[in-house]
């Protein structure tokens, strides 16, 4: 239980921190909006695959190995997971209210998380 | 419930056909490959959100509007569960098992859906 919660907090510490790394101005001016252009796409999901996006997948790998992410094929999974991610962090420097939004996106992550844990509550 | 019931199946029917048309070669060529080269991240997010991605958003803005996405920012939301599938369509031409993959790919949408539905069954 106690290792279910650090799992649980490390996952939402690593989501809040890739969030705030892609709004970081130069981040976002090099990898999110440039990159694709000078790199192109599949040079450039190399990269993410190498840093933040690999990270977030690696630590779903982890938790389905724990039996906390139970699906199918939790790499897809995990890659779709991220990319929810991936898709707040772009519009959140764009918000009206990025705390809140921030806090919203942590709050659908955490949501469809539960959704594929088995021991969560509700279920 | 014969409403929800034809939500859920037009729902699954837009996911699946978003999946078809981006694995589509050339729309998958021009569309996600070139466009955001040629055309810049920020024109590549109006059409999208003019064409399938926003079709997806819309479809759960009215399931949000029927009380079955129950979520503080379902336009956030809608956007990123969007996102999940347009992640999954860029990894579905190079699946070894295309055919298995997309099945995997509707079955983790589904799921997480349903996490977000207060009258889901096992809630």
């Amino acid at each position: 239980m106690a290792e279910s919660a650090n799992s649980d907090m490390r996952l939402g510490v690593a989501a809040a921190a890739f969030l705030d790394v892609c709004v970081e101005p130069s981040y976002r001016r090099l990898v999110i909006e440039d990159a694709p252009a000078v790199l192109g796409a599949a040079r450039c999901r190399e990269i993410e695959d190498a840093t933040v996006f690999g990270a977030m997948v690696a630590a779903l790998m982890a938790r389905h190995k724990a039996g906390r992410f139970e699906v199918p094929d939790p790499k897809l999974a995990g890659r779709m997971i991220a990319s929810m991610l991936c898709e707040a962090a772009l519009q959140l420097p764009e918000a009206k209210n990025p705390k809140q939004m921030r806090a919203h996106t942590l709050a659908i992550v955490a949501t469809v998380l539960s959704a594929f844990d088995p021991g969560a509550s509700g279920k």
